[in-house]
């Protein structure tokens, strides 16, 4: 399993130079080459980056091309400017202006592809390939064929080896074990996932409108249930009602007196992390709005069609979505379980640790993956193995899992690999590049931020708190020049300024 | 059944103003009120318009609301600007912005369902709502649930009274019966089609730039077969050319040589209704752009991952685009069949004329449904029925079933019946509004266009035929300005110009 097989040279000559072309695996049919990657390393090293997001996104932006060779495993392609994605449910932005293209930095490779284990010993990275989930198309019009993208199997796994690797796969959404969650309720942390919620909410209204609903039917439809009080559940709500005021009871004039929007929460407040006078001033401002806010709720199961909460019993709903934090990557609880050498040479096997709460990879100060002798109980960092992000739970400290967090070690990881090569380059002469002896990384709360809807939000930071009209300005500045690609930076005003002058697009398709 | 059962009061009483509920059905359970229709309908017409393309929703934008009462019957709830269609499929476009919400105009009230029949003498269409079709969601990212639209049964089933009844239904896309097409292939009329084609050209490159796909996987998946030579066909392969070349060579550089367009058609030619001087400017193009076309090629069948045709046997490709014309919509052929009295006076049976070859539905100059008595074989057009647009056949002209027919004729019905409105409320005291006297329906042929990508394109009018970059300046112009909202009337140029600078967005989700 572990001899690597190159192809024989007589297969090789009519294949063309791919860049993408790696490792061979034994046990496959087909047999690959490392070559043109080889070919256009140099003496860089070659970093491994699992994951777009935040972390792997950011750092792969960041690294120096001279010094390294970035190469990004991802089921995503796309990197999801998770902020905007609220807006982007309702109407309000385009589902593109959340997105950037994995691929948007010339000299960064990507592979589409989960990545299933990691070799410390060999140092690879065993992935398999993500394939379109292929069903026949429907009649015209239908949506027969998803493309939901699934496990190539067998013949779509191979092995990647790397001199360096990041662990940024993020985590999934926690569910906490309720009933049917997964089944009947939205998460917000996609696209995709936007998507269903913009077409679920104006399937809602369409069938609403049916002369054929009935009266208890239009009711269940137009009840919208928001499960978790924190800056993405009080945003989609605060959005949600902007799109049902300002754009569906207009369209929808018989149907303006039904829509309710309903925040659920086990704890007593919302927006925990926001000090009390903002939470107080958001509680009553959604209020006013008619936004209900029921905490010290706990929701049982959810349904197709409505929720079961422990207060209220069964409770008819249109659609909910569901935004109450984080559970571990399958690739962090599975892939990297167990115990494994970390080198060649007999010193016994080591295991990943993790914290014990959310089951997060365990790193240093240097953002460096730790690991536990099985016998020793000897804790150590490992020199070419990081991880940033959600995935991650840095020691000592209890930073929140936020995009800004994942941002920061980012930039810092890039920043600090950069310096060290070029350090290594001038005064080491090309040994191994180590992070250790620069600056350890430092995180520094630029402050928090939620929209209310209505053009207003709350801003919390060092220099103070705001609320209202500027505050609201100041989200959609930071948002704005947070945005990546000029692409969107172009696009992002002009819908705000359309769907402002115009209305929001409320096609479904 | 023909009673109809108004709401008792006191059912009434809780129940709010809908500007949406109609009549009663008795074998329902709940019953529904005309009255809030028949609160704002005044002493207008009411006409049912059923279908919401070029020709339904430009009569629905032309009929004065003074005069009318317009109600639009349309599963798809938004009218689609088809020949944007082919660019939306590839990116160069937003699929938004060839939409328009039917709802766009106040006044004009929508009902999201099909008409499955007309009744001539009660002078009512029965309506079966439209319902999402509901699955489970998948797993967080997935797709699960598609949201197609299904009938909702007899319980959305209701009765729409009408003064007057247009039907623009259109057709669906002909496919000879060639077995396979509607399971495997794509069809490229509504802007769902737009997105699973754009969706599965992404997921082509995205697969094959694996390390595992192999040297026949990869040919496959970037071999693109174009069935129809006509103008869609021939627009979508150049738009498809041009996304290939411009943007996806550029970020998969190692596939850059495997992508292949091939258009079929059974014809000598493609773009049969242009000049033979135009069509070979158009096939030495493609030609230069190494776009294939294989006329008097007959396509057998289409698998999954492969079409077969008479002349070369099985050719696996990674998608198939199919547009070989038009096939009649199932309310013609099964709506509008059989025998049925026309008034409750007895004058016998009747039933509605078709075209032989296609059986659309006949109408005079007027665009009168024409109707023929099943035993006198007398041969009359309906005062208050009329069709237009694909499903209309006017007698005696062979008018293509271009939506420059469909607007031309839903532009004239409608100022047609202002006039005769106007007439009738001056001079004949508000008997029901007859076209007869005015003038006649005319088609003008404005001329044909066709895109043949890289910035060119080919035009034909009277004043004479351009070829070039010229036509292409043309192409854009006529298109821009037909476009129908401001919204789109700012988006379309800001996306033209965006991903004419910065690239089109390959983002796949």
């Amino acid at each position: 399993m572990s001899t690597i097989v190159r192809r024989p040279a007589v297969v090789k000559s009519h294949l063309p130079d791919i860049g993408r072309c790696l490792y061979g695996i034994p046990h496959q049919k087909r047999s690959f080459t490392i070559e043109s990657l080889n070919a256009t390393k140099g003496d860089r090293e070659r970093i491994l980056i699992l994951g777009s997001g935040w972390g792997g996104f950011g750092l792969a932006n960041k690294l120096s091309l001279k010094d390294y060779q970035p190469l990004i495993i991802t089921p995503r392609t796309y990197f999801v400017f998770t902020p905007l994605l609220a807006s982007t449910a309702v109407g309000t932005l385009e589902f593109r202006t959340a997105m950037e293209s994995s691929r948007s930095r010339d000299g960064v490779e990507v592979v589409r592809g989960w990545a299933e284990s990691i070799d410390f010993a060999k140092k690879t990275v065993m992935v398999e390939g993500a394939l379109e989930k292929r069903r026949s198309n429907n009649s015209p019009g239908g949506e027969g064929q998803d493309g939901a993208l699934v496990g190539g199997g067998e013949n779509s796994r191979f092995e990647v080896p790397f001199d360096k690797v990041v662990i940024g796969v993020g985590a999934y959404s926690q569910t906490f074990g309720v009933p049917g969650v997964k089944e009947h309720a939205f998460f917000l942390k996609d696209v995709a996932d936007a998507r269903k919620i913009r077409k679920r909410i104006l399937e809602c209204f369409e069938e609403a409108s049916l002369p054929t609903a009935s009266e208890e039917r239009k009711k269940q439809l137009l009840n919208f249930a928001v499960i978790g009080g924190g800056p993405t559940g009080v945003e989609f709500s605060a959005e949600l009602h902007d799109l049902v005021t300002d754009d569906l009871s207009r369209l929808y004039p018989s149907l303006a007196s039904y829509p309710k929007i309903t925040i659920y929460d086990v704890a007593p407040r919302i927006l925990s992390m926001f000090d009390g006078n903002l939470t107080n001033y958001a509680e009553r401002h959604f209020h006013r709005q008619g936004i209900q806010i029921k905490t010290s709720h706990h929701v049982l199961a959810v349904e197709d069609g409505a929720i079961i909460t422990k207060e209220e019993g069964r409770i008819p709903v249109g659609g909910v979505v569901w935004n109450t934090g984080l559970a571990p990557n399958p690739f962090i609880a599975q892939g990297l379980k167990g115990k494994f050498p970390l080198a060649a040479e007999e010193d016994g096997e080591w295991g990943v640790e993790k914290d014990e709460k959310a089951g997060r990879v365990v790193v240093d100060n240097y953002l460096r993956v730790k690991v536990k002798h099985e016998e020793t109980s000897q804790v150590k960092p490992l020199e070419d193995v990081f991880a940033i992000g959600d995935c991650a739970w840095l020691e000592g400290k209890d930073l929140p899992a936020t995009a800004q967090v994942a941002n920061q070690q980012a930039v810092w990881l890039g920043r600090t690999l950069n310096k060290a090569a070029r350090k290594n380059r001038k005064e080491l002469g090309g040994a191994p590049v180590r992070v250790v002896g620069e600056p350890e990384f430092k995180y520094r709360s630029l402050g928090v931020m939620a929209y209310l809807g209505s053009w207003k939000a709350i801003t919390q930071t060092d220099q103070g708190d705001v609320k209202g009209r500027l505050a609201w300005l100041m989200w959609r500045t930071a948002y704005f020049t947070k945005s990546v690609s000029w692409r969107n930076k172009v696009l992002i005003p002009v819908y705000w300024f359309t769907n402002w002058i115009l209305g929001r697009d409320i096609n479904r398709f």
